[in-house]
């Protein structure tokens, strides 16, 4: 806990699960999950039934729990939610989350109202209703029915459940992790505004993610997010680009998806960097985690062989970056340590024969020059590429500049690819997706270039 | 055998090996993959060391080969790759498989023509030099040192061997198979060109895919491509769109990459369809392999999520495709057959409590009224989603449409993607990468529209 007056969402000591006990319930499932994720603080499920629940004594209801209770976490159907947060109330807790759904996002706003009103009264802060719950994986905590996510540095703030539950299942695939995950619902109370900044100050958090169909206080929204951007980088995934899918979201949710291209503008002001889906997300959000910043827009791409080199200058120099060749200094310099067949431009190709010493010297000569680098390794089945990844390793720890690399693939890079996760070097599937990472870390330093007198605006 | 000159290569029932035989080097690893890939027929190692490689006896030159040789594969130092050819021209051998490098890629123009002639002389057909090899999966035919390919669909056709590699390395990763696999090097003889056409007739081929970084008979590549695309489908990665990757693409091979505006002229004109490397590429063949063509471009989307329903209308309409909203009379067919809270809208959003039967009633609804369905599952980690593929099936299975699936994601959808997969039903990460594959299949229509006419011009 840091003190902060939401904390007792995300490191609560104990916990309430009004809902039902029944497996394939979703209040049982929320136990399931904090059971098997490990949860290491109280658990306590609330159900007139009595009884036990996976080894949890049951409490027939929220005034008969003992001790002090820090979040309720609330599945139950509509007539006994105001009735459950009065207990609540009652008992001093402050913290609920209402997974429960059927209130404005499917035009009964009157009932939405009324849990704001009744939780105002109490103190109480809400997350949701219609919501898919909250992880923190630091915590062990996962009062969720998705899938678990993995400790790690990229918060998730999402107006879609659903969509974050793919994510979080596209993500464990990928074992990527996250700091956070909060499903806000219809965001009645605390939605993405608050939890910018909440996340903004949150130690484990090293990027926030939105992912939003469309805001309601845009004002307020784009000011939280502008202020989170000076702390940390905050990426966007803003679906309802398009007429159909701004149809989609309008029937989707209470709010109306705005014009893209006012999105885009503001997100610009705001600092937000845009992605389209997940996938992307995930990209820049593993380098975000572990890269040093490019002071610039200069890149180097370092291959041993052709196609895969060309293909990632192309994607870089179509997103902006500059590919620009070497210096006749810094080709000289090369000359001595590479294969007779090496090409000394940009893309620098090393060629097939080369492993260790040559990537080691390739790399750290172009870091003196550029601002970043992309390191492209397309391995044979029968060449040990350990040796390629520790001379990347060797000369990427050398100075704090980004270099990411593509072990073109599989199986037969698996090895190599192991020792540069452990040096936290992002590996990623092609070298066009390290482009496309790359610029947006360079979004990210013109932002913070321009900060804090941009935020006086 | 189809009894096609070029069955040599692809089919043959004895291939020799003129190279090292010594473990690591490239001789001895294209005979490891032939072995480990289980060929049936004879393989022949070549070296004056002779004794024994693997199991086989090394013949100490070609002339001492015992039977008929279809096939010779050389990886040989230049000053006996000559010879070879001569022995193997007076043994009957009318293929040859030149692996060895340093030919017209470094400026040895001249030791490539005499390569050709004496090729010539005997009237041997060449694959290279400068190349990876070849494969024929369905054949169990690997001479080329790269990771062995799955049976498949997809010919690929590469000038760059590594590109070749790491596509067959991701592919592997994936379950992708491959009918043919030519890394053509140099094309000092036999390549794209020919290869097109020999394509065009292989049994197994259902997609075509060209990677390339420039052309050298320009006209009469685009006459084989369209000749061909009137056959199957024809997919091309062109590799130097942009000013870094053209400059990196001439300095990596003998021809001048052309301006990238002229290449998608002369695509569209030769019924080219172009994806921009080897991600939306396997997405695409998958696709080919499995799906019937739309007739028209309309695409309905069928989700249980509104979040990534959006994303995937968002993508489909930025592609050109139709996402039009279902006409009132179909909105009444699927009222009575849904849950009250479904939205009737495109995409039709099930909501998450529907299962088969909702799945299937408005899968074959929609597809009465769209050209094509691209089906959403945002699965929960508890609730089976097998029920949902079942119903997909099902609906997909009664009319000849194509019907693309995203089951989101990973562990959680694994039995019921493997159900889609038996089914044939292609399902990919995101309803976003649907949406560009069907947005490809619709040009594909586009182009079977408008020939044979077009290729009289």
């Amino acid at each position: 806990m840091t003190g902060h007056p939401l904390d007792s969402f995300f490191a609560p000591l104990a916990v309430a699960f009004a809902g039902s006990v029944k497996p394939g319930k979703i209040g049982f499932e929320l136990i399931r999950n904090m059971k098997e994720g490990n949860y290491e603080g109280e658990i306590y499920p609330i159900n007139p039934a009595g009884g036990d629940v996976l080894g949890y004594r049951v409490y027939p209801s929220v005034s008969a729990l003992p001790g002090k209770i820090d979040l309720i976490v609330i599945s139950l159907p509509h007539q006994a939610i105001l009735d459950s947060l009065d207990q609540a109330g009652a008992r001093g807790i402050k913290a609920a989350v209402v997974i429960s759904s059927g209130f404005s996002e499917v035009g009964n706003d009157q009932a939405e109202k009324t849990l704001v009103e009744t939780a105002r009264r109490w103190g109480i802060r809400l997350i949701g209703p219609n919501c898919a719950g909250l992880m923190n994986p630091w915590a062990r905590h996962f009062p969720s029915i998705e899938v678990r996510a993995l400790p790690g540095y990229t918060a998730l703030l999402t107006q879609s459940g659903a969509l974050g539950g793919a994510a979080l299942a596209l993500a464990e695939e990928r074992g990527f992790g996250f700091s956070k995950f909060i499903s806000y619902g219809n965001r009645c109370d605390l939605g993405d505004i608050e939890l910018l900044a909440y996340l903004a100050d949150d130690p484990q958090t090293r990027a926030i993610v939105v992912y939003m169909e469309g805001v309601d206080r845009g004002r307020e929204f784009l000011r939280a997010a502008k202020s989170a951007s000076l702390r940390k980088p905050v990426v966007a995934i803003k679906a309802g680009r398009t007429r159909a899918g701004t149809r989609a979201a309008s029937s989707h949710t209470g709010t109306m998806a705005g014009v893209d291209e006012v999105y885009n503008a503001a997100f610009r002001k705001a600092g937000i960097l845009r992605v389209e889906g997940v996938e992307e997300m995930f990209d820049l959000c593993q380098a975000i985690s572990h890269c040093p910043l490019p002071e610039g827009n200069k890149v180097a791409i370092v291959t041993n062989s052709g196609g895969p080199g060309i293909l990632a200058a192309d994607k870089a120099e179509s997103l902006g970056l500059n590919v620009n060749e070497p210096s006749p200094s810094l080709v000289e310099s090369l000359k001595p340590r590479l294969s007779p067949h090496a090409s000394l431009k940009n893309p620098v190709d090393l060629t097939v024969e080369s492993g260790y010493e040559e990537y080691a010297a390739a790399l750290e000569a172009v870091l003196s020059e550029y601002d970043a680098a992309i390191v492209i390794n397309v391995a044979t089945p029968y060449l040990d590429s350990t040796g390629i990844a520790r001379g990347v390793i060797e000369a990427a720890g050398r100075r704090r500049k980004p270099v990411l690399t593509s072990f073109m693939a599989g199986r037969i890079v698996k090895d190599a690819v192991g020792l540069l996760d452990e040096a936290q070097i992002v590996n990623l599937a092609t070298g066009e997706r390290c482009a496309f990472v790359l610029s947006k870390l360079t979004e990210r330093t013109k932002i913070l270039e321009r900060s804090p007198f941009a935020l006086l605006d």
